[in-house]
């Protein structure tokens, strides 16, 4: 891991990293992060590691708890190079959104792809922060994730005993989804729109369900696709301070 | 109303009050009220104004939010005397629980009649509770409940504009609940049990989405009747912060 910059802002240290073809982002509290939890945060699909609402997430979580958080971006997203597929795969989809057809079944494939290439990137990237002096490897890690960031998250929760909670929002949901909701046992925060527009609330309640944790919590909430309220934000590292109980989880 | 027992405990004082045939508390900080909002706390069907949830849930209030609460006996209930017709309702209820019956057709009609009698007698409370000087008209208004208390504040809030915001748990719901939901317009939040044993969940996100409310909320939680988390306590009076913003709004 090579920290390729650094920045200090309001109490916040803003360094961007790469590891091999990776591309990430930590932010941590200026004031030390020893013993405090770590949160690794999934961009939406389309967006990358420093997305307007991922950031103030991560601020929030930093400022008020003193957490660190990372970001890094999904293979074809952000500084990263796209493919051919993945160039084919978001022409699809931009074709799909002009036309006004559905978007779901090409999202929910290329998602599934990109979410199995990041798994083993995320991977390796909890290793080098692990080997971190200010984080090390008793550090209780929790991850969080909107779309992309859901199938991604899932995904490396099933593989990965390292993560020991789970806050996630609106995702297309197909079996594949479902079936991997079911390995899931960690605790799981999901955050719902009541009134998407592109989701239906069914498919929403169903992985819910599914999920085989025995601590989970739905919050649906009126408004729609990716109109999450401000107030949830604060939520979600509640829960994790709830659930990552360590130094530095609670309030700052 | 006529106060008939002050104690203080913990920063809170407990005056028990009564006004005509109404027993009712009154909870707030030993510290002042003034202009911090009033939360109307509805008890579930068979308990009273001092069952144990509502209690812990209106000490938080008033310790970490500075609210002032109010809590009453429903007719029947706590200190007020059973006619005969609340004694054959309970009767039925204690019979078909033993005989291992559903009970939700019994429990829905009583509720709903206990409602009737219940909205007037807190509309009187809240005028009596206004013309205190530590509280006075200006005050902002919340309703909380569980079971009959959320029939009863389902039903207030459909004929008392001062009430301004809903937090409700579990309840039996019926075609008239739908109905009196749907003329609800205020901020709702919604707590279910998502594992139920006694009230369909189905039922319980058909209430939720049948609130003509703008902002509302809804938080299923993996558990059965009754389970509900101790950190919802909190969220439902930071719901109240979020909706009654006055002084004493934010955390004391």
């Amino acid at each position: 891991m090579h920290f390729t910059s650094e920045t200090s802002s309001n109490g916040v240290i803003e360094r961007n990293f790469t590891l091999g073809e990776i591309t990430g982002v930590l932010w941590s509290p200026v004031s030390g992060s020893v013993g405090a939890p770590l949160l690794l945060s999934g961009h939406s699909g389309g967006m990358h590691k420093k997305a307007p609402g991922l950031v103030a997430g991560a601020l929030h979580c930093v400022t008020t708890y003193g957490y660190t958080v990372a970001a890094i971006d999904t293979p074809g997203h952000g500084d990263r190079p796209r493919n051919p597929q993945d160039q084919r795969s978001a022409d699809a989809i931009h074709r799909a959104r002009a036309a006004g057809e559905p978007i779901a079944p090409i999202v929910v494939d290329y998602n599934r792809w990109l979410a199995e290439r990041a798994v083993p990137e995320w991977q390796a990237t909890i290793d080098a922060l692990q080997a971190l002096p200010e984080i090390g490897a008793e550090t209780a890690i929790g991850y969080g994730g909107m779309t992309l960031g859901v199938v991604t998250g899932l995904m490396l929760a099933t593989v990965e005993s390292r993560i020991a909670a789970l806050s996630i929002g609106a995702v297309f949901v197909d079996d594949a989804l479902i079936e991997t909701a079911r390995k899931i046992t960690i605790p799981v925060e999901y955050r719902i729109p009541w009134d998407d527009e592109y989701i239906d609330r069914h498919a929403g309640l169903a992985l819910f369900d599914a999920f085989g944790s025995r601590e989970k919590t739905l919050h649906a909430h009126s408004g729609g696709y990716n109109q999450v309220p401000e107030y949830e934000r604060d939520n979600s590292a509640r829960f994790f301070a709830r659930h990552l109980r360590r130094a530095g989880a609670t309030p700052a």
